[in-house]
This record gives C-alpha cells, sequence and structure tokens, in this order.
C-alpha cells in the first residue's frame, strides 16, 4: 500500500474518499478534489432497501467529478446479519470479507489501467466501522495488484449526531466510548464516560438500565428525512422505539445512532439539562 | 439555544462550525456556506506560542468569507495548564469556562445587533474536547442574550490521523474509546477495544506497558509539518519521544494525537500487521 512501484510500470492509485453520512454538503474540499482526480468509481450496491444511499452517491458524482468519468456498480457480496455469538460474527465477517477482497482486487485488475486512478465513495469517515481499507490491505498482502492508496477522511455519522444535537459528545475531562450495540452490555457504564452506539439492528438501548442516563437519538442523520430525540432514557425511551419502528415501516430500512449519556458519574460538572 | 424569539426583536444566529484540525481543504462545503452567512467571526487567541491556528482561521477567511466582514480577535481568559488531581482539573475547568462564559456572553451583547449572524470557528469538530456548546449552553441558561445555535460538524483530529495512516480506529466489531491522556491510566486495556488518546501534555505513552500494543502516531496532523510514526509500542516508543521533543522544540508547541490498538483481545482476526 503506498510503495513505490519498481518494476517500471505505472501505478495504479486508489482513492478511499469519506463522503459523509448522508448530508451532501457534509464532503469537504479534499473530497470533492479527488473526486475530480478519479478515472473510475467503484459502487458497491446494497440491495434494494438501500438504494438511497447509492443514490447520494449517483448525485455527488454528477455535481463534482469531471466528465468523462466511469462508474463500476457491482452488488456487495451478501453475508448473514445476525450470527449468534462473536466468534460466529467475527467468522461471518472475515469471510464476507474474504469475499469482498476477490471483489475488489477483481476491479482494480480488470477496470483500473496501470496509471489510473479509481475511487471508493465511503459512507461517513473511512476510519469508523467500515471495511474499505481492512479490505484493501489485505489485497496488498496478497499481492497480486498493488496500488497507491490515499485516505480523505469524513464527517462521521457520530460528529453529525452531536452537531444536530448541538452538543459536545465527551463531558469535561471524560472518555468516550464508541461500540457496536452487540457489545453494548460490556462496555457501558464502567466509567464516568459518554457511549455512542452505532449498527444497531435490535433497539439495544430497550435493554440498558436508564438510571442516570440521558439519550441523544439520531436517524437518517443528515437527510431530509432526519429524526431526533433527546431526553432522560427512562421518559424517551418507548418514543424513540416508536419513532424508529414507524420510520423503518415507512423506509423499508432505517439507520441509527445515539449517544447515552452518562450523567452521574464521579466527577460531573453540571446538570443534566445542561449535557456539556 | 434554538428558540423562537417571542419579544419582537429579531433574534441573533450563532454558527459554531468545525473547521478541520489543520488541512484547509478539510472544511465542508457547509462550512464554506456557513462562513459566507457570517456578519462576524470571533476568534478567540491562544497566545503566541499557537499562532499557526489562528493564522489557518485567518486564511480560511479570507478565501472564502464575503466581503465586507468584521473578525472580533480576543485574548482567551488563561487557565492553569496542569492542576495535580482530578477535582482540582474539573474546578479549574469550570472556572475557566466561567470566564469564557463572560467573555462569550460579552461578545454576543456588544458585537452583534438583533438578527445578525456571529461565527466561531472551532479547531476539528465542535463535538470533541472544545468547549464552545457548553460555554453557549451556560449563557443560554444565564438568559441575559439569546441566540439561534447551528452546529455545523468538522473532521476530528482522530479521522486525520486515521487517514494518514490509512487505517480504521477500530477492529472488526469491537469498540474504540477516546480519552484524555489523563484518564489513559483508567480506561487503557480494559477490553479488546482501541483507544484514541488527545490532550497529552506529558507523553503518556511513555507509561503504558507495550506487550501487545501497536501505535499510530500523529502530530501537526493535516498541516504541512504533519509527523506520523507508527510500530509495536515497545519499539517505537523512543523514536517518538526524540521526534516529539524535537518538534516541540523547533514550533515551541506541539499538538498530537495517537491510536493504541490493542493487538491481543481475545477475539483479535488479524495479525499485527495487518490492523483492519
Ligand atoms: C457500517 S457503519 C459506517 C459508519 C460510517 N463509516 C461513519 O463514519 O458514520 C454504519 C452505522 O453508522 C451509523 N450511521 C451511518 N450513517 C448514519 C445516518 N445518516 N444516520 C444515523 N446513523 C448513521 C449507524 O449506526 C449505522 O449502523
Ligand atoms: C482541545 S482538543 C480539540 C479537538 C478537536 N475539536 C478535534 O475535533 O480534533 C485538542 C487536542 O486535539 C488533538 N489535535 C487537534 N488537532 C491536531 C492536529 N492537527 N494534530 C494532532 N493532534 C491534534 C490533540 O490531541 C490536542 O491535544
Amino acid at each position: 500500500m503506498g510503495t513505490q512501484n519498481t518494476q517500471g510500470t505505472e501505478q495504479r492509485t486508489i482513492l478511499v474518499i469519506g463522503i459523509g453520512a448522508g448530508d451532501p454538503d457534509h464532503l469537504t474540499l479534499q473530497a470533492v478534489k479527488a473526486i475530480r482526480r478519479a478515472d473510475v468509481f467503484f459502487v458497491v450496491g446494497k440491495g434494494a432497501d438501500k438504494s438511497a444511499l447509492t443514490d447520494l452517491r449517483h448525485q455527488m458524482l454528477e455535481e463534482h467529478a469531471e466528465a468523462p468519468y466511469r462508474v463500476v456498480e457491482v452488488e456487495d457480496p451478501s453475508r448473514n446479519r445476525r450470527p449468534m455469538d462473536r466468534s460466529a460474527y467475527t467468522s461471518t465477517i472475515e469471510d464476507w470479507r474474504a469475499r469482498r477482497g476477490d471483489l475488489f482486487e477483481r476491479l482494480m485488475l480488470d477496470e483500473l489501467a496501470p496509471g489510473q486512478t479509481g475511487a471508493f465513495l465511503v459512507w461517513g469517515d473511512p476510519s469508523l466501522y467500515d471495511s474499505t481499507l481492512g479490505i484493501l490491505a489485505d489485497i496488498e498482502t496478497r499481492g497480486r495488484v498493488s496500488a497507491a492508496v490515499e485516505v480523505v477522511p469524513g464527517i462521521t455519522s457520530v460528529s453529525t449526531l452531536a452537531a444536530r444535537h448541538r452538543i459536545p459528545l465527551n463531558q469535561v475531562g471524560r472518555p468516550v466510548h464508541i461500540t457496536p450495540a452487540r457489545r453494548l452490555p460490556e462496555v457501558g457504564r464502567r466509567d464516568d464516560g459518554d457511549i455512542v452506539v452505532m449498527l444497531d439492528g435490535g433497539e439495544s438501548f430497550t435493554q440498558v438500565e436508564g438510571e442516570g442516563l440521558w439519550i441523544y437519538w439520531g436517524a437518517y442523520l443528515g437527510t431530509p428525512d432526519e429524526l431526533l430525540v433527546a431526553g432522560p432514557l427512562d421518559e424517551v425511551r418507548d418514543r424513540i422505539r416508536q419513532v424508529r419502528s414507524e420510520a423503518r415501516a415507512r423506509h423499508g430500512w432505517i439507520m441509527d445512532t445515539y449517544l447515552l449519556r452518562n450523567t452521574d458519574g464521579p466527577a460531573q460538572p453540571s446538570a443534566p439539562s445542561d449535557p456539556a
């Protein structure tokens, strides 16, 4: 990854571009410049129910890419979404990642001539719960095709959640924990830090003891369909469940994130209604 | 904050704009649009040694703000940088924050007419270890001046660190912990998650047992002076200390962040050289 090509042929370049988590204006100037540089865009589809996510990418290309550009759309290898335990989860992910590696490797070999630049438009920021960089590292290890990888950071759904609620993620001097929902039972409430929950397929906030917790919840953040609810967990839990299931039924899918603020840790300097 | 004004006068607006952590191209399109809307920019100075940070703000305004615009520069109330224990730390911060509240309140009353829009250009993202939103909430509570607050998320130094090292922050299915250096002894190594350390005045990475840890370190991220070092903590610790102290002597100040990757947690799926 990023090593100089010593075989005399020109190096391929792969741009991994964070595009923000829903608002087209969350593109950075650097992302716009990167989009202008690419010859080919790889758009990995997630199935019909999430076509909104690929629509946004097409919209961004229409607005910012330099014609003529080429878009290669591919179907994401499907994976089992609800394995039961952690080792099954890890091996399911590993298997899916290997198949994604095959796919990306083929794209790089078949769709990108040496010297050309290909781009992946990554939801949010490439560093947060996204497999693209890991897969590109796997491909580098396999050694069949090499490319200089450049990463353009993006606005995360977490920053968007905080911005829309106009809150900081952390309390003064305290940590913040970001966790996939499946790890919430272990990560939660061990200290005075706040907790951001992502990848929640099953309303994990309903299984958390609400005492001393304030929730800031957001769905479809940054989009015209954005939903926000905030309050003491015990008071707003049922409202979030209702809003969430109605929205999910309406759209056919949902993407939500929330912050659980620990309001009674040992060093709490201010009242819960002043969450800063 | 954000409430409708019912007294017949026009509402003031305050834009809290994340500007990224060093690279002017990390501004988002939304931030550029917000900068164009503002009548007055409040630039809070941090003393001569960090003037690079205010220089970037001035550069951004020259490039993006609509003339005529006004800049009000103020000196940040100084604070004791190294109190000893956590309660002393919290009260020092609280005191400093109250004085910042007085300052911001005065700016809003004296420098912003009703109906006008003022903007704070916040380093990185306003949600991460930044006091601006908390101070604006304090001012709202005091009730002497009210404003509609809008927050524009920014690229964090954390996303920039990951992008420059071309790594994800998390390992598959695991949590990420973000902590101020002073809390690292408690937050570190309690689970298989990775740890991002910020606000490190004293090379806290030298006090961490390196076994099983990989460090990705970055200073002056996104700027022409950027420094990056990565490797097993035990192997690169001394190099980082040296690079860090030389840079600090050269610049007169340093801003650094690092990720500690836990390579031997129970669910580790891949080798340390493939950190995804
Ligand atoms: C596979 S992760 C990708 C995260 C992404 N890389 C980022 O930086 O936000 C997907 C998860 O991110 C969160 N997410 C992404 N976009 C979101 C949005 N627009 N609104 C709410 N949550 C979102 C949800 O928790 C979702 O389950
Ligand atoms: C007061 S916090 C503000 C963080 C900021 N709001 C953000 O989103 O990155 C300052 C800390 O952020 C980190 N930081 C900010 N900018 C940085 C940069 N350009 N390079 C390295 N670290 C940076 C350092 O850990 C520093 O101590």
